[in-house]
C-alpha cells in the first residue's frame, strides 16, 4: 500500500490509473471497525480502493476537540493496509488549504438544522473538504457511515445539486457488544460516562418500540427517546428528531421512512447516534440511509 | 457535431471517449467572434472540444435581462460546428437544476465587489454552474474570455481552492474596428448609444496614458478613465477601479500588474470591459490575465 502525503503525487497516482474506477473512503483517522466496514462497501465495481486521513480543521468549532483529536497515521495506515486499500492519501493541513483559500461550499438549509444548529459552519466545512477530496482523487464511488446520517444527506444532496460524477455509498452504522455506535470520540469516554453513553442507543431502540406499537406522530415518537436519555447522568441532550430523511424537516406524521437523530454531550464528549426506519401500515424496518 | 439536451446522454459521450483530454468552452449563446476565439483557444492539447450553450438563471438578478437575453441555438450550432466543436451541451433549465437545488458554490469577499456590489449572486450563480458543468464534462482544460475578468479571477480561485482537476486558459478580449468589446448585449445598443459604449475602451486607454506617462496612484489612474467616462450622454457609470488582478483589491500604487475594469450602463444595457497592464520600471505592456 502506498501512502501520499502531497496533492501532486495523489494526482500522478490517479492519472496513472486512468480506466481503472476508484471507490473512496475519506476519513478523519483513529480508524475503528466502522471505518473498516467502509472500505469493505468500497470494493464491489470498484478496481483500486483510496482512503484519506485527514483531521479537517475548517469542519471543527472555534471551541471543539479540533487539537485533542486522536491523531495516529501508522495505525491507521496499517488498519487500512490490512483492509485492503491500495492507496492512502494523508495530506498536511497546509497541503489542503492554502492561506487565502475563500471558496466553500454552502449546502443551504440544511446546513443550519439537528447537528448544525450547535456546529455552525461544520457542514459547510465537511462538503468543502469532501468536495476538494473527490477532485483529487477523482472516485468512482465514495462511501460514507450512516453513523453520521446528516452528513451522508447533506453530501447526497451536494453530489446531486453540483452533479458530481460520483456514486455514493452508504455503510451500516457499525456497534459494539453493548450497542454503542462506533465513533473515534468513545476513547474519550471514562467508564461512567460509557455507561451514559449507551442510553442513545437504547433512546432509539425506545423510539422504534414507539413506531411498532402504532405511533406515528414525530414528536410522541421524539419524545420515547426523550424519556431514556432523561436517565443519564452525566448526558445533556442535544436534540432528538424524527425528520425525513431526505430533507431533514421534521415529520408531524409519520407515513414512510423517517430518521431518528440523537445527539447529546456526555460529560465532554459529544456523541451522535441514528436510525432509519422504513413504516408501511404497521410494518416498522430498519434500513440503511438513501438506500 | 453532436448536440445533447440532457446530463446523462452528456455523462455518456464522456464516458465513451474516456482517456481524451475534453478542451470545455461554456457560453450563454448569442454567440460572437469572442466566444470562437475561446474554441480556438481551447483546442491545442486537446483531442475533443465541447462547449455548452445555457442561459443560466441563477446569474441573473430579478431585475436584470433573463427573459430578453438573446437564444438562437441553431445559429449557435452553426457556428460551433463550423469552429470545429465536437460537441454542444445545450440543456434546459430543468434539466440542470432540480426544484429543491440548494447547494452554491460560495466564492467568498471577491464576489461582493466590483460587478458583485450591483449584482448581487451574481458569481455565486456563476460559480455554481461552472462547477456543475465541470463535474458532468470532465474536462482537461477550460476556456473563458477575459472581458469577465472579474468572473476569471473568481474561477481562477474557485478552481485553485476546491482543486478541480481543470486546467483554465483565458483568452484575450476581442473588439470590433472601432474598439467596443464584443458582447452578447452589445445587440441591444442603438446607434447613439454605441457611440456613448465606445467610451469605455477609450476610458482605459485614458488609464494606460496615465500609466506610461508615470502616473503609478490607483486612484488617478481610475480618475482618468473616468474623466472620459463623464463625456457620455446615455452613460452611467457603475464602476471604473485599477485592482490586484489576484486579489481583485484597489492598488493605491501600482507597482507589478493592474487590471483597470469599468462597467457603465449605457442606456437600459449594462457593459463591461477592462485591461490588464504589467508595470515594471517605466515599461508599461498589456498581458493577458492570469497568464
Amino acid at each position: 500500500m502506498d501512502i501520499t502525503r502531497d496533492k501532486a503525487a495523489m494526482r500522478r497516482w490517479v492519472a496513472e490509473r486512468r480506466g481503472l474506477r476508484i471507490g473512496f473512503v475519506p476519513t478523519m483517522g483513529a480508524l475503528h471497525a466502522g471505518h473498516l466496514s467502509l472500505v469493505e462497501r468500497a470494493r464491489p465495481g470498484c478496481d483500486r480502493v483510496v482512503a484519506s486521513v485527514f483531521v479537517n480543521p475548517t469542519q471543527f468549532g472555534p471551541h471543539e476537540d479540533y487539537e485533542r483529536y486522536p491523531r495516529d497515521l501508522a495505525r491507521d495506515a496499517d488498519l487500512l493496509a490490512t483492509a485492503g486499500c491500495d492507496l492512502v492519501f494523508a495530506p498536511e493541513t497546509a497541503e489542503m488549504y492554502a492561506h487565502d483559500a475563500q471558496t466553500t461550499i454552502d449546502v443551504g438549509a440544511m446546513q443550519t438544522v439537528l447537528c448544525g444548529a450547535a456546529r455552525p459552519g461544520h457542514f459547510r466545512g465537511v462538503a468543502t473538504v469532501v468536495a476538494k477530496l473527490f477532485h483529487l482523487v477523482q472516485p468512482a464511488v465514495a462511501v460514507f457511515g450512516q453513523k453520521d446520517a446528516q452528513q451522508v444527506v447533506i453530501l447526497q444532496r451536494m453530489v446531486r445539486d453540483l452533479d458530481f460524477p460520483v456514486e455514493l455509498r452508504v455503510a451500516p452504522i457499525v456497534r459494539d457488544a453493548d450497542g454503542l455506535a462506533l465513533s473515534s470520540r468513545n476513547a474519550y469516554l471514562g467508564p461512567d460516562e460509557r455507561h451514559d453513553a449507551l442510553l442513545l442507543h437504547a433512546a432509539l431502540q425506545a423510539a422504534a418500540a414507539a413506531l411498532r406499537d402504532g405511533e406515528r406522530a414525530g414528536e410522541r415518537i421524539a419524545a420515547a427517546a426523550r424519556a431514556v436519555l432523561e436517565r443519564g447522568t452525566f448526558l445533556r441532550l442535544d436534540y432528538v428528531a424524527a425528520v425525513d430523511p431526505a430533507s431533514l424537516a421534521p415529520l408531524a406524521n409519520v407515513t414512510g421512512r423517517v430518521l431518528i437523530a440523537v445527539a447529546a454531550w456526555v460529560g465532554s464528549t459529544r456523541l451522535i447516534d441514528n436510525l432509519v426506519l422504513d413504516v408501511r401500515g404497521t410494518a416498522v424496518r430498519e434500513v440503511v440511509l438513501g438506500e
